[in-house]
């Protein structure tokens, strides 16, 4: 097995490498003057009837990253790797799942079905935004939770916890790291005042949260604004401390503002995306990655 | 028939609906602030069971514009369009054709087989780098030469024209357009001095240019190396004027500075790729196009 690093990996490349014992090739890469990616696999004879793992993540710049993975993943294939695995940690356009209006692009579908056309037997990628869209991959998909990362490292810090998913969908997050954390967790359902406008949780009794250190747990933090209201919800039912945790902290335009405003104490993300925050807790994903390979 | 206009498309896609009497619908176009793409196309219904030409050039950011023809044409073979025809008036990463260097990856096959899978049964493009680079297309191409557009032009323009290769790759393109100019052509055949390292031409006797209006013909001005220095040649030979044509001016970088330092009077260009000069000639391709659908 041969590990091939591509240019948007924070490590991870390097991580499975160390994890599987396998030897890590990294790309050469560079940008031609009018902006083309160029790609080259050194030494592709190793290749040669090997499994290889191409690893490559498709945060921002993501098409940029999205393209050079499907150029990485054609090399591979051309130079004769017998299987690849493509792990994608962050995987670009997972949001765009559905048509929301008529008309819409399926954007995750062209995503998917092109990462599997080149080339790609095996797709992992780290919390998708839904399981189900991975279907678009028509090939075997494996999925890595990060959750239990979360909770054992919120095992060293937190007192008397509390999970927290800011909606129904997201409550298997939630429930993941309470029960590592073996406590109780619900999930935010919103109803906003007729009158007044201001938004209050419904479903949960305001003794729950007393005194509790409330972990809002979430597959991604964007623009910050659900974190940000997950937290002024959870203070008002008398939370002592806020930890927000996800597994793609991306804190686009004003979403730090927004977090630290809310009063989150401490926002816990993985290197499936560049570090956002000085301060965040950064957790690596290489090893329950690895798992799966 | 149906035309649906993308996000780069410099009023081809306009044209093309013009010219075959077609509907226009233009893509409705955003990007998340996360820097995602949104494409959505209006009325989607009207294309069901229609022949379907998506027009959208992947000039830079060239992978953002990839991306979005990808979801284009996934999109409209979804609401049952019977054939889809596209236009990528300039075709992204057609200069990576080889591997030059073991291990490099062959952009432009990856390029080609996606805008296939997607569900592209006919592509056509204008100028190509190489036409033989198109059989990674598994489908129907056409290929657009402006070169007879060039010639039209010029027509108007030149007295006692020659037609100059910058080498013998793209002698094919000089003499489409000598033969409308019904004048002479050649090319360019390099000879380095060991000495003094002075480039001059070996194959052009000085007499076949004196005095004549020389055109530099290429298929596309990127950096403007090649074009400077065959314009320094055509003088040096005693072309009394130099004009360059080419269907893709990127003008990058100090392009721009290269051409009208080698004493380029005149640039022709056409609209795959937005104007990089205010005072060129700007030639619209989309009859030339059309005439092929």
């Amino acid at each position: 097995m041969i590990i091939v690093g591509g240019t948007s990996t924070n490590g991870i490349d390097e991580g499975l490498a160390k994890a599987l014992s396998a030897e890590l090739i990294k790309v050469e890469h560079k940008v031609f003057p009018d902006g083309e990616s160029y790609i080259r696999i050194p030494q592709p004879q190793k290749l040669q009837g090997e499994e290889v793992v191409v690893v490559q993540s498709t945060y921002y710049p993501q098409d940029k990253n999205l393209m050079e993975l499907l150029f990485m993943i054609e090399a591979v294939k051309d130079f004769g790797a017998s299987k690849v695995i493509a792990v994608v940690p962050y995987l670009a356009y997972a949001r765009q799942d559905k048509r929301f209006r008529e008309g819409e692009a399926l954007s995750i579908k062209t995503v998917l079905r092109s990462i599997r056309n080149v080339g790609a037997d095996v797709l992992i990628t780290v919390e998708p935004h839904k399981a189900e869209e991975l279907n678009h991959f028509v090939g075997e998909v494996k999925i890595v939770y990060p959750e239990p990362l979360f909770a054992e490292e919120l095992a060293k810090i937190v007192d008397k916890p509390f999970v927290l998913s800011p909606d129904v969908g997201a409550l298997f997050r939630a429930k993941m790291v309470a029960e590592k954390l073996n406590c109780d967790y619900a999930y935010i359902e919103k109803e906003r005042d007729r009158i007044t406008g201001e938004i209050t949780a419904k479903n949960i009794p305001r003794e729950n949260l007393q005194d509790k250190d409330v972990i809002i747990v979430d597959d991604i933090i964007s623009t910050g604004g659900t974190t940000a209201q997950a937290a002024k919800i959870a203070y008002s039912l008398g939370a002592r401390r806020v930890i927000a945790a996800a597994a793609h902290v991306l804190m686009i335009g004003e979403a730090k503002k927004k977090i630290q405003e809310s009063n989150v104490k401490l926002v816990i993300g993985t290197n499936t995306v560049p570090k956002a925050m000085e301060d965040m807790i950064y957790l690596d994903v290489s090893k329950i990655i690895a798992e799966k390979i």
